[in-house]
Parts: C-alpha cells; structure tokens; sequence
C-alpha cells in the first residue's frame, strides 16, 4: 500500500491551524491574558433573524412524515437555486442557467475539489500572495513538481501581488492552464475593477486557460466599477469557473454554504466541464441540509438581504477603523474598502511572523502573518473586521499605542 | 487546458441519477399511476423529537452574538466525539481517542474522499456487487486502467459475493492494496460474522494493504456474533479506516453527517494515515454545521437512542415483511435481518435492468437493479425497507399478486 506522498511536500499543518496552536499554548501561559482576536475570517455577528426563521420552520418540517425532507437533490433545491439566480446573477443581467449552479457545503471545499476534474498535468497560475487552500490542493493533487528553498514550487506559476503593481497580477509571461484568481481579494483586501477583469478573461479565452474565480468576498463590494461576478465580463463563460460562499455574506462560517457555477459553456477537448462537475458532485458529494438550504434562500428574502447588509456594514466600518487608526499610526496598509481585510506592511523591518508573535506576546492581538499566504506576503500582515466594534477598536489602540511615533 | 480524462471511461451517469431520470420520465407520462419507491436507500421517517430539540436549540443559539458558532472545529465538536467514543466504540471495549474520529457531512462524501489519500498506483480490490461510489471514484482518480466489455475495468480486482459463497467474499488470490469491504453490505444486505472478518483483518497485516470499511448500516445489526466495528477484531487498528453515518441510524440523509475513524496505528512508509486524513480535511473541508452537530449528539441521548432504535425496529419489519412476502411468493431472497436491504433474484430469467422496467410500468414499484451495483449483481434486484409500512405491504402485494405461482 502506497501513500499519495505529494502530501509529504506539504507543510505539516494549514496555516490557521498552526496559528490556533500558537494561540492556544500562549493562552495556556497567560491565562489572564485577554486576547483579541483579528486573524482567521471567521465571523462574530449572530445570524439574521430571517435565517433564523427559515431554520426554525426547516426543522420543524423534519419533524413531520409529511414534509420530512431526505437526501437533498444532489446539486441543490430548487427554490435556492432560483433565489441565488435571481439576485446574484439577473439582477446584474447575466444569465444563467440553474443547472450551472452547484449548492455545496461551502467555498473551502468546492476551491479544494474542483482539481479532481483536471489533468494533473496542467500548469497552474497562483497570485502571490493567496488563500493556502488553491497551493495545497494542487500540491496534493501532484500539480506542484518540487518544493524549492523559500516556499515556492518548481511547477506553479507565481503571479506576485506587491505594491509596485497595486496588488493586481501581472498575465503570466508563459503557457499557463489553471489560473487562480480571487477578487476581493484574500488575503490583501484589493479589487479588481471589470475592465482589469476583462484582461484575464480575454487571455483565459485566447489561451485556452481555465479562470478559477473565488468571489467568495463579493457581498463586500462598495465601489462601483468592481463586478461582483466575473460574469460580468465579456465571453467569461466559456473560460471560467466562480466559487460563492454565504460564509461572509450571511456569517453562515458555523453553517457551511455556498455554491460554484460552472457554465455549460465552458468546454475543453469538446468535453463540457460543467459535465465533469456534475458527475464527480454527484458520486463523491451529498448535497446539502435542506436546514441549510432554507437558512441560505432566506438570505435572499426583502427582509433577510436588509439584515445580513446591515452587518455588512458594520464590518466594514471596523475595516475602515482599522486602516484608519494604522494609517494614523504611520502603518502602511490597503484593502478594507471593498472587503473585510486589511494588509499592512510590517512594521521596524519585521518578518510577518515576527510581527505575529511580537503582537500576540506584547498586545495580545491576533493577526494573520502574510508570508502564511506565499513567499510575496513577507513583510507584510493581515487583519481581519470580523471582531466585535469593541474588540477591534480595543485592538487598534492597542497596537497604535505601541507605535504612534 | 485538460480535463482529467479517468472521467471519460465512467457511464455518463450516477446509478442513482439514471433512476430517478427513468421514473420521472415514467411519470410524466403516467401521471395517474401511484408509485411506490423501494429504490435508493432513503429514509421516508422524519426526525427523532429529541433531535428536533436539539436543532431548535442550536438554531437559537446562532441567533445570539454570546452563543453563536462560526467555524465548526475541522474534525468535530467535542460534545459529538465524546457521544461517538462512549457510544460507538467504549461500550464495545473498543479504545479509540477522539483525535482518531473526523466528523463530516456524510459516509458517501469520505468514502469518496479518502482516496486522496493514496497512491494512484495502488491495487483496489472492490467486491462484485458493490455501492458503486467505491467504484467510481477510484476511476476518477486513476486507478481503474482501461474499461473492459461487461462493466469491468482492467486494474481492479474484483472479489464475488454470489449466492455459492453466501454472498462474502473469497481472500484475495493476487496482491491488493485497498480493499473496500461494506458489513452490513450495501447492496445485498448480507453481514459478516466478527470471526469472518478476523480473516480479513489478518490478510490485510500480513500483506501490508488497507481495509477501507463501511459500516453505514452497522445499526440494523441484530445478531450477536455481527460486528458493529472493525476494530471489535484484534489488529483492526493498524490495517482499516472506518466510515459511519447518522443517515440511516437516524434519518439524517437530508441532514448530512457521519465520521470516519483513522487510527493512529495505522501507518505505511512510515507515515501515519490519520495524519495525512487530517491534513486533507482541514484543506478541503470546513467541518460541519454547528446545528448538524448538535442533532447527531442528541442520537446518543438515552431518550435519542430510544427513539432512533424504534424507528429501526419500524424499518427492520418492513424488510421482514418484503422478504417474507417474496419468499412465499416463490423468490429468492436474501438480506434483511441485519440490514435494510433485500437482494432477490430476478425471476423468469429477467436482466436486472428488465425486472426494473417489468416492476416500474406493470406494477408501479421501484427498486435497484442489482447490475448497477456491477457485473455480479446481474440477475439480482434490490429493494429497500425505507418505505411507510402501508406502500412497503402495498409494493409487496403489487408485485406477489403478479409472480404468484
């Protein structure tokens, strides 16, 4: 019995684990420590009330023979389906068609998964920084070749993301054929504006390349010439794959949803990559709890889209908080306007890592160190607006009071 | 840009989905016609009352910024592993540590899943009939080589459960890495004895490859010498992972949750399995909905326990009553007491997939044609116990009143 021992190139934990390890032992010493906690995206805000709602009703249906709900339809029902169409994609007048929309369990695994309907062979694409999961799961996957000195992988195509190019990448100067792409971006907090877009997609189509766009972030969106889908841009369908989560959208982190479209347009050696996806949900996946179900289209009610916007806003104000009082401060940092991040550069010449410890031993702050998302990320850090206003006000203070010049 | 190309030798369809297809299909154009399902394995009982508390419960807690509940722990909550451990595994003198256990949303997904894990050059040894995701999945990802006439692929190794062998499979003959074994098996419906599987627990030590065990149906287990765990067999922990699930033990299939056991011990290469299992899940999975956690806890409550155990019981009759009712009629049927499945042979020399259109158009009930679950099922039919007691007696008489001699 052999091991898939592309697993070995990896490093031994994800990132946010290692990060909960650290927090975790220095708690264990400090117990009288209150520490402040801006580094995973997780979410602190309760669910909407119309969530809430929705679930109750849901269970309740469980709990009778007659409107008891078994295995799920494997791509999801109907009546969220029809919801996330109309308001994700009509209302911005793109069409889509249902059956290019996947309900899954959340982002996370359908960014992961999506690999098993490519050839190992193909070429990858990866912003520098970037969210670890698209790295490992091509390392897993076999896509990686060697592991080099500095993080990086003989066979990745690295797209850096710095301040010299304004945090948008650069088209690759060689064949590429999966090119991962997240805007807002995780882990800077930048956006890309549709005609920037519009860039990647004409390429994707000219060079036979498959676009995997996680919008993940897009509910955060405030300015006006960002697309909240990248089909939103021209041709997109026949190059590109989206990636939605109601994680950010709706705090549903505890919930686990969201969903991936794969346009029928989208084919390669004449065979339709919706087709593929279909087939391997359909044998490896369940579909989703229609609690779940429920909890999500109610995010799409007149009602439930007013709540979950208000929180929304609300995180966004700390973002503002938080670039706001580092700017104050003398940090150097971006993102916040159109997504909960913020990427500031750190401070006196220290590695990221260093910061993180120096924040967590000195203020009690967690943050997220940015070489954790790839060898551009050094030097730089990243800070999350899904705190309490409290709690992120606390924060910043703290921070700033150690560094006001 | 390529596809992974393993897709292009599978059917271009999910068993379960060719089904459904048919019947809705049969349907449309005989929409007076009452059909009874007795096909895919789907519970038709809503949820236990305590389970119901439960979610309630959960749900108000997501509804308070003090007691909501964002990113589940990646492997389970530790209210739900301490159930599983106590329940599943100490009361059988079985010692397991909970970092041993990986709750997720579902058997199908980790059965499917697990192959990540491996090499793509190992030996999969599958038994003939056999829930076809084992199947699938490993053509996929590479393991299959080139699809032969007759549905059988090149690569595999295939072990016969036929009527001469009581429908457990022979030792293998040539060297396998994998070896997927369901007890209570899906689709016959037939169980092995703790001393049978001592047999395949020995053969998997001394010939270094993995045993990868389903125990889906292990709750509908009634007979005393039946194992309920693999590792109820001595050495179990360094050759075999586990899979469990809620969906038939407590209706969860529109819920979605089981977990899968990868034992510390079991190592190769010197590297542990449960390591690799854990990295794998917390790169591409999120871990499961807080309220979904909270309902499979609520199973291994003393007055859960009692409720799921009386809906078993429900079930169990019915596969009594299907079977009983297809013996006296002059079938040949076998399953059902440790299991909520019955396996007959199709009279009048009938194909599997003949039977299925025979029951569908003459007598309005659906079932499985055995020849989905692969080569050696052909000949054979499978119906389920899931069904309300009324439509299960109802199907039985349907079909007895057409076949009675």
């Amino acid at each position: 019995m052999k091991i898939n021992d592309n697993y070995l190139k990896l490093k031994s934990s994800y990132l946010f684990s290692t990060i909960a390890k650290k927090v975790r032992e220095y708690e264990a010493k400090n117990p009288d420590k209150q520490i402040i906690r801006l580094g995973i995206g997780d979410v602190t805000k309760p669910l909407a009330p119309e969530v809430i709602k929705a679930m109750h009703g849901a269970v309740d249906e469980m709990a009778c023979e007659e409107t008891f709900q078994g295995y799920p339809p494997e791509y999801g029902q109907k009546f969220l389906l029809d919801a996330i169409n109309d308001f994700d994609f009509r209302r911005l007048g793109v069409e889509i068609d249902n059956d290019e929309i996947f309900v899954s369990d959340g982002a996370k695994s359908d960014t992961g998964n999506i690999g098993d309907i490519f050839s190992v062979d193909n070429v990858v694409a990866l912003c520098d920084p970037i969210y670890p999961v698209y790295v490992d799961t091509n390392v897993m996957a076999g896509r990686s070749g060697d592991a080099l000195d500095g993080g990086k992988f003989s066979k990745f195509v690295y797209l850096p993301c710095l301040e010299e190019n304004n945090f948008l990448p650069s088209l690759p100067t060689q064949k590429v054929d999966l090119i991962y792409l997240c805007f807002p971006n995780n882990p800077t907090g930048m956006a890309i504006t549709k005609d920037e877009l519009q860039k990647w997609v004409d390429y994707a189509n000219e060079n036979d390349a498959v676009i995997l766009y996680d919008a993940a972030y897009e509910s955060f969106i405030t300015q006006e010439n960002v697309p909240h889908s990248i089909y939103e841009c021209e041709n997109a369908k026949t190059c590109a794959i989206e990636f939605r989560s109601f994680s950010k959208t709706a705090g549903f982190t505890g919930v686990r949803c969201g969903y991936t479209v794969v346009p029928k347009a989208l084919e390669r050696d004449g065979v339709s990559l919706n087709g593929l996806w279909s087939r391997r949900q359909a044998t490896k996946f369940n579909g989703v709890s229609y609690i779940t179900q429920k909890a999500a289209a109610a995010v799409y009610s007149q009602e439930g889209r007013k709540q979950v916007e208000d929180t929304i806003k609300f995180y966004l104000n700390n973002a503002k908080v938080i670039k706001e009082g580092l700017v104050e401060a003398g940090f150097t940092a971006y993102g916040g306007v159109n997504s909960p991040y913020v990427w500031l550069k750190t401070p006196e010449g220290m590695t990221s890592w260093e910061f993180f410890d120096f924040l967590l031993e000195e203020v009690q702050v967690v943050g997220t160190p940015g070489s954790g998302f790839g060898p551009a990320g050094e030097g730089y850090f990243r800070l999350t607006a899904f705190g309490s206003a409290e709690n992120t006000k606390k924060a910043i203070e703290r921070i700033t009071k150690r560094f006001k010049k």
